[in-house]
């Protein structure tokens, strides 16, 4: 038996699960991850419109699945078996911590038996990212009054390391962030932390990410077709990710606005963020909190005022940019906020949680 | 009663049958078109695999269909309502030329009708482009043996003005080409026509083609992430396009390789075509050769040696843009032919067709 | 003589001179255009970073200059000889009506002298949309004192039709808006004219654009490899438009936040805007409020709410689609607006500007 | 002092040097890259139409240039400066190896300086790879009759691992393979040597390269508008790689066409190529011969018939992938060659042949 940690991945022929698969796969404290995929029963409802999360599944029936075969850039490494997932077989494979890379509705379904279990795990669905019902509400869980998902939900961590970095280490649970609201909480926690923000006149956050964002399951909105040479605005006011960005915040859904919308790049995400701050201030003041705040934050790096971070500076890293500018007037603040939706604002943030979960470096693997 | 010709469309919600639609719109010397859509009895089968004619049918139900619902950019013009096609209602509204942008099954199953309704049709999938059997084999009629199919396959014609022009003017059935075989068949016909191919060593056509090729329909095909950032190779010697070609250049399939390859665009095609020469030649005698075979045709536009067409130039025209070079040896020739898909690929040809079909100007409604 | 109105364009090798030279060959009321150049001397210094009406200076010597030759796409349809520009050849042609798609400083020197022969001018560049000397101050105009220069500077409009139309008709210089001012002014005008919006709190313009919004010049900033999956904001605070944006809205530069950022498309901006109202309201009286102000407005397409313009809609059109979405609160709106940077934010205005100047149809050549 | 092999890197600031930077930051056996950057006099005259290895040089005067400045990706892990290279510096430096990711121009004038200092070079331009004086016309060189250029020509290994393994790890100046060239030798030379292939009827190498292969500095062809919705075809019977395919392969130029086309990706080339066989075969059989020449090589994926590669599956790693179609006939086939212009095609292949000359493991720092 090896002395690396063993993991399990499950939706590993998702956009964000494959991502993660490549990372643990040259992590040189883990172990090969033990790929797995759904048995029939495991599928509370089958996946419509899945998320992120929520790679359709691969061809089945009692055949052997590959990876490589899913996606041929894996091959010439060896082989990557999917398994069906089963307590038995994560037993018998000595896995301790499960990553899952479903939609919600299966997260929510899992997780309590692999808690059961004695399994940690990292979950990068929305599933266990909310405390408040009523952020909640938008997922619809037909479990929500189930004294298990709710004692639960009260017991997972929102794996934000950068806020969040004393209680992952001890987590059963890590809800890992949705990719926007990453690019959106780290922009604006120092400033509202040291209580710069105007909050009565509102905050903006206008977000914009690449297609693999939406999901690898084919519809009309992520046809090749529709997304070139456009641009459009979505979820305006009823995104998903606003609930999780309120809470993390500490503010009301009503002081801020969240407008993704849908690039045509594949992966990445920009967020460009209005405030308006109490008085006026010098854009020295504003680097220093920003550079106060992360000072011992690896993945995060302020850009040297005016400078402003682009998608391309952050992509195929696990590093948050930001930076920002200061109008005139020293009160409109414009911070831009960019990574890799599928890396820092998907698997590379899960394998630093990982990495915080088991006393490991937290950039061990990630650079 | 209008002196303008009447015509409908069926399958207007599809990206060849929008492009019709919106070129019949500004076409001064046709009605607004009469748009259509299946009622579900012409269905044979539910399109899985639709090729470009083949939209997948919009949300139907008795309630009211709209096409600028589908397709914002034509709203802020009026309305265009579809309507379920009926033999009663193309006869009521006197439509005399009716558009098929539909899977090949479906326009194999509604010609026999139109006929014998006494309307001309212009069908722009590839049920009727076939002569031969052993071409036509690949896409699998049921009709194959019956008699109305047979007759009126012989009866149909090969809808290329730029080769066919005498016989389409009084056709019943025009079957409009394939994209990918309207570049090559263009760039190769007046080279083989003066007998200049050395057809021992084999003609090659690699051919590149935008998305909107591969039809609306969504699949992991032509998801964007698949798409973009990508190029790949499909259908080497399978593709359907392939017996027209031949046929239409009175040559053996065995005698051309084509390959069709997708492009990280949303249209335009672009055939790099390779031949032998019998004899070294010099790259005025070429020009001529073009020049002389297109003299008289409106829509081909062969470039002075040795400048070549790119896809950008023929975007949003009827025009198929030639141009080659010629090796230092004076045998080895290499053609380059581009169109957009949609236009001289699909509708604009389609409408050059009818043009000829009721003597009007070829370039009406073109230019 | 024709009947015609005769006209010139200086500038049309650049994409807005391009489009516009397009969409005069087939204005059935004006005669071809006459395709000017810029003889050396009227370069006041080389252009090095041009915007966008600034297009590089082909190659001139003595010798021939066919715009056909520079954009092979116009091929077919006949030559486009570029002249160099002389105000004797104007008169011999007869040109009435001037188009300078030009860069600002160049447009700053031309302008009064086509004014002094008693030429029309329709202006694409910035030099004359500033009436606030603090606005213009950016632009670095060395004439800015001159007396003729500012009795100009008062007599231009500025030619947005949807705001200015009862000035238009009449005016001897006609200062085309800028492309990204176009979508916010058409955005905001009807929501600040009613007096609903709370300016205290800030309004955001969020706004996208595609590359040929930078201009024809090559450079670092637009070479394939940095735009291509990519985003980045640019010229926070400091954009040249937000003072044409002011100007027209009459509010302060200070009370409103706009952000460019630049898109991986050929074309088409959309501008994501946030405002809060003064008190709650429904969606449909703000519906009501756009759909008043633009009744009579051909090309500004309201959508129902909460429909969203995209980029694609308004492609090849001369519309500006608008459309919103309103928070629960009532007070918090978002409305997107779009258009093709190069139509309706540039050539397409022209032309509709032309035809107020002339009393043509305001839709004319533009449908 | 350290164990590990001490590097330098001269053209850091291109697409290939920043690439190879990149790959050696990370490898275990070398030492951080001694970054240098050209002193004006190394400059022997400016570069104007730079190929991959050339990047624009980056601001300098004596002030200090750090490539994070200049590639804002690369932050947050430390500084990069760049020195201004002196022999006496990489003596100081101790460097043993210098990459040079220049112009040829470049190479040719500092390859016999650096061997003269007992340094060993792995050039990434044209510089050293043609052994034929015909074939190195084009590049015209002007120190070709010079003594020392010759003899150094002459000593120059061409730096295909796969094919010259065996000449690599004692070589003192490899010449690193051209990007295009890689993907057709390798696809060929197996079925070459086999004696598999009708040469009479030619051979068709039809590439297709992303925008990264035609360098860094800015230009009308490379500008972004240029090149997204568009695809062209460039350098027919001309290209320089035309020479480096002919030798390696031991064929005429006239007995391939090879045609290059730009394609709208930012890197990545697939390449199909089109040979005749001498007689019929069976697709098991080619297989094998492509398995059977690559069996020990790590880099060359041979994907099971009649699967083909695509630009995606090798982005981001050090594969050539390779994958053919095969008539019905038995006798006409496809091959489908894919790998990254810029690590396969250009740093990669730098490393690797670094890995052979110092005898660390071929995969050393690429996987």
């Amino acid at each position: 038996m090896s002395s690396k940690l063993t993991v399990g991945v499950l939706g590993a022929t998702g956009y964000s699960g494959l991502e993660l698969t490549r990372l643990l796969l040259r992590h040189p404290l883990v172990d090969k991850p033990v790929l797995l995929r759904r048995a029939e029963s495991q599928n509370p409802h089958p996946p419509q419109k899945t998320g992120k999360g929520g790679a359709p599944e691969e061809s089945s029936g009692n055949g052997h699945v590959n990876l490589a075969d899913i996606f041929p850039a894996l091959s010439g490494n060896g082989k990557y078996p999917l398994d069906p997932l089963s307590w038995p077989l994560l037993k018998q494979r000595g896995v301790q911590l499960l990553f899952l890379a479903t939609p919600h509705e299966v997260s929510r379904a899992l997780v309590p038996e692999a808690v059961a279990q004695g399994i940690r795990v990292v979950d990068l669905s929305g599933a266990w990212r909310l405390k408040q019902a009523q952020h909640r509400a938008i997922y619809g869980f037909k479990d929500e009054d189930a004294v298990g998902a709710a004692k639960l939900t009260e017991k997972a961590v929102y794996g934000l390391p950068e806020l969040n970095s004393d209680q992952i280490p001890s987590a059963t649970i890590v809800a890992n962030p949705g990719c926007y609201a990453t690019t959106v909480i780290l922009a604006l926690a120092p400033l509202l932390k040291a209580g710069l923000v105007d909050r009565e006149k509102g905050i903006i956050a206008d977000s914009k990410s690449g297609v693999s964002g939406a999901g690898k399951e084919p519809s009309s909105r992520t046809h090749f077709v529709s997304v070139a040479d456009n641009l459009s605005a979505y979820g305006v006011f009823t995104h998903r990710h606003l609930g999780e960005i309120a809470e993390q915040l500490h503010i009301g859904t009503e002081e801020i606005t969240f407008t993704p919308h849908l690039l045509p790049i594949p992966r990445g995400i920009l967020s460009t963020i209005y405030v308006h701050l109490k008085q006026p201030m010098q854009a020295g003041q504003i680097e220093s909190c920003y550079r106060d705040f992360y000072k011992d934050r690896r993945f995060v790096r302020v850009f040297a005022n005016p400078k402003l971070p682009e998608i391309q500076f952050s992509l195929n890293t696990n590093y948050c940019d930001l930076g920002f500018c200061l109008a005139p007037d020293g009160q409109r603040l414009v911070i831009v906020s960019c990574e890799d939706n599928l890396i820092k604002g998907a698997a590379g943030q899960a394998v630093q949680n990982m990495n915080l979960m088991y006393g490991f470096p937290e950039e061990e693997g990630l650079l």
